[in-house]
């Protein structure tokens, strides 16, 4: 166990937060919040200490990092980066309290969206730009940043990739990891000033565009009005739609389309899935809420934009779904656990899981039918191993355990349904935001105690790290033994 | 494929049917119900003529089937006894509608004990004695009966057992089919009687002993007052709560035990942790409902009764637990997922199946921390092949599938809200009977329409014969393939 690397990557990570954090520092300049350029400030002197200090103390003679070393960075990192992230919420009294402020940027940094406050137009435009900013920073990944500007220091980089990238086979685009961390960033700032511009068109102002831009882009979903995107033209809500739909999908195919391989792109089947999944659901919510709006380009456009929303893991919102009609919701709620693809920004159990387990199925039953017969299996042009196959359904069976342990510990809270319950933990495991009942697009997860905050907080950040790093972060055996 | 065979068969438990509904047809006779032993008299003939005609048309030159041919059986036979065992509701005209009546004979059967009935108690004694026999020779299998009672074909039945008992594994307690098949009849009602002469103890009447004793023991749940067993004292409370606990048991267990075989039953994993499960939601359950009886004794019988009920998948109920503290239903909720022992007469997941899939997560687990190494994963003495623990993972997720296709067929009813359909679902799949809201323990499932009804039924078809027979014997290339 290589401790010294860990913190001593810690440690990067800290000081990378200490630079980033400059950003959110001058939108407040900018609209003259001298207390959020306080508290921004102030984090900024914390975080470049405290990372600086980890970097000296402990500087590693040995650089060399196994799997199990790239767990535990990728966790703890994702851990110090939420301590200090809230820090600038405390320090401006804007969410004076620790469960809350920390609930709320484990919510960004996971893309979750979940949010504890009861009234976001009272905060200050900093406050909200760092917010959403968390989303976008989580989205890709805070250590496939470190990776794609800092120098690589070894080989074994492909160990924190794996850890922090979301799906069940993460693979390098290109052979070197600095290369494809790069390209995967570039094109992910590429989309988000695409959208970012978009939304200018629709007539945004340069804030509301680059914060939403930036919550579609990591699949964040945190607004900045009380009504989420409701309030806004119905241009902007299918510009954000399509972008939350292409936020979706895996990065790998975008970079596929910039070399001109469409034919690797038009064969890539957890696409062909998604969009399908995409296009039923709309239609079967379309004709849920049509007699709420009655009018057909409003029940499109809201069950299109809702549809992709919870898809796409992102959140927003532009009715409050709670309201619709149990057919709506039902396909919502089945949709809650799906997620995007692999190697996306979205969270949830991921498209090409739920075809691989489904391919796992199938072959189950083809083998009662001719238990001598050998068949492979075959995805993506590749055939399947039953390693694979069963790491996928351990992974599910894993997942669903989460979510029951999560919704229990929820269960002692006094003043929350057993369908608020259940919903809190499927969108926090599944970093989707809102959920039904209580925890309502229209609501929020303020009233929780700061235990089930707690719970919910760890349950985002098992989902976003797909569970195993967590687990294995905090399992004593993966420190003590060689 | 031996198609003959098949409906050969099929035409033996008709036949078998027909003799074991002379029973309820003397308890309506009994009764003076002459409408009644009509009903059950013309449902004789008719099922005699079809079972009789099956046999001699499908007269079978070769009697050997393979395991496809055991899925197909078991499933049509399921089937079948259903259909013309919901002929005296339909005759008799106490439930007038084909879906309602097809709907309470599969629950029956399937031992789940989900109602459509509104008021249980207007109906006839024949036909209560009849719905609740028909839990009793659900639960262990009717396939099972007819092989201990009938001189085996053909060394080849292993497969109609593998297909029509429940459960990750399942083995034989003797070389030979039959006597295993009869060893475990024998013990089923020893154990049904033993129930019985407890409960006439209690105060109850010769009629609801018998009924409540066959509902226990097939771990159904139809009862036949309309607040379930609330309305018995503590004394027979308790005697179905211990009854319920046992019959959750694996029968195999209660063979060691007669044999004096302790320590293989004291060594027994599966059975601790069902203790264990039930000891811990029952101390949870007691807390939670505390403050509503501010009664001790009160509150850990009631939690006890439920949990046992819920976990066994019995499904009686002594008190309205859809009026209890979140706490306890979230409790509730995870128990109707897990049920019982294997080889026992509850549905659900069965314990050694989330054993062996908590064993597999522990082993990637592992084997993240030290991907050279080879453990051998170990349960119940012997070791666990990646196979085996695959094939539970996959069916574990066949099985949500399963959940989630029936809450989104059900979510197209209108007047059911989300968590009516959600807990339908899962107490129909898993054939526990009672969920929340509007399918509560104190309401029913009769304001369902018609198909939802239907897709109830095939749930609880699904549930019963865990997935793979029925999803084969509707597979077209089960029946076309060589």
């Amino acid at each position: 166990m290589n401790r010294r690397m860990i913190f001593y990557m810690v440690g990067n990570i800290i000081l990378l937060e200490a630079a980033l954090l400059i950003l959110p520092a001058l939108v407040a300049l900018c609209y003259q919040e001298m207390n959020g350029v306080f508290s921004f400030s102030l984090t900024i002197i914390i975080a470049a200490l405290t990372g600086g200090a980890m970097k000296l103390i402990f500087k590693p003679s040995n650089r060399v990092i196994y799997a199990r070393e790239g767990f535990i960075i990728v966790t703890f990192a994702w851990i110090f980066l939420s301590l200090l992230g809230c820090l600038p919420f405390i320090i401006s009294r804007e969410i004076p309290d620790f469960f809350d402020a920390f609930f709320e940027t484990v919510s960004g940094f996971t893309t979750t969206g979940a949010s504890i406050l009861r009234d976001v137009e009272s905060m200050s435009y900093g406050m909200l730009f760092w917010r959403s900013f968390t989303h976008w920073l989580g989205g890709m990944g805070v250590l496939v940043l470190i990776m794609a500007i800092l120098p690589t220091d070894s080989g074994r980089s492909i160990h924190i990739l794996r850890a922090e990238m979301a799906g069940p086979v993460v693979g390098k685009i290109v052979p070197k990891i600095k290369e494809t961390a790069k390209i995967l960033y570039v094109i992910y700032l590429g989309m988000t000033v695409l959208e970012f511009i978009f939304l200018l068109f629709g007539g945004m102002s340069a804030y509301d565009a680059a914060v939403h831009a930036l919550g579609t882009a990591g699949t964040g979903g945190f607004g900045i009005h009380g009504d989420s995107i409701a309030g806004y033209n119905a241009y902007i809500q299918w510009v954000i739609t399509i972008f939350m739909v292409l936020f979706g999908v895996n990065f790998n195919l975008f970079y596929f389309l910039l070399l001109r391989k469409f034919k690797t792109v038009f064969n890539n089947r957890e696409l062909w899935f998604y969009f399908g999944v995409l296009l039923v659901s709309a239609g079967i919510v379309t004709y849920s809420i049509y007699p709420i709006y009655n009018n057909f380009s409003d029940s499109v456009r809201h069950s299109c934009f809702q549809v992709a929303s919870i898809v796409s893991t992102a959140g927003f919102s532009t009715a409050d779904f709670n309201l619709w009609p149990d057919l709506a919701k039902g396909v919502l709620f089945i949709l809650m656990f799906l997620g995007g693809c692999a190697g996306s920004t979205a969270g949830g159990l991921k498209i090409s899981r739920v075809i691989i387990m489904l391919k796992a199925i199938l072959k189950d039953i083809r083998h009662l039918l001719h238990p001598r017969s050998v068949t492979a299996v075959k995805f993506e042009g590749k055939s399947l191993d039953m390693a694979t196959m069963h790491g996928v359904t351990t992974y599910f069976a894993l997942y669903i355990v989460l979510i029951a342990i999560t919704f229990l510990l929820l269960s002692f809270e006094p003043a929350f349904d057993v369908q608020s319950n259940l919903t809190a933990s499927v969108t926090c495991c599944n970093n989707v935001g809102p959920g039904f009942g209580l925890v309502g697009p229209m609501e929020g997860f303020g009233g929780y105690s700061w235990f089930s905050k707690l719970v919910l907080t760890f349950a985002m950040l098992f989902g976003r790290l797909e569970i195993y790093p967590v687990l294995l972060a905090f399992y004593p055996r993966t420190w003590t033994k060689k």
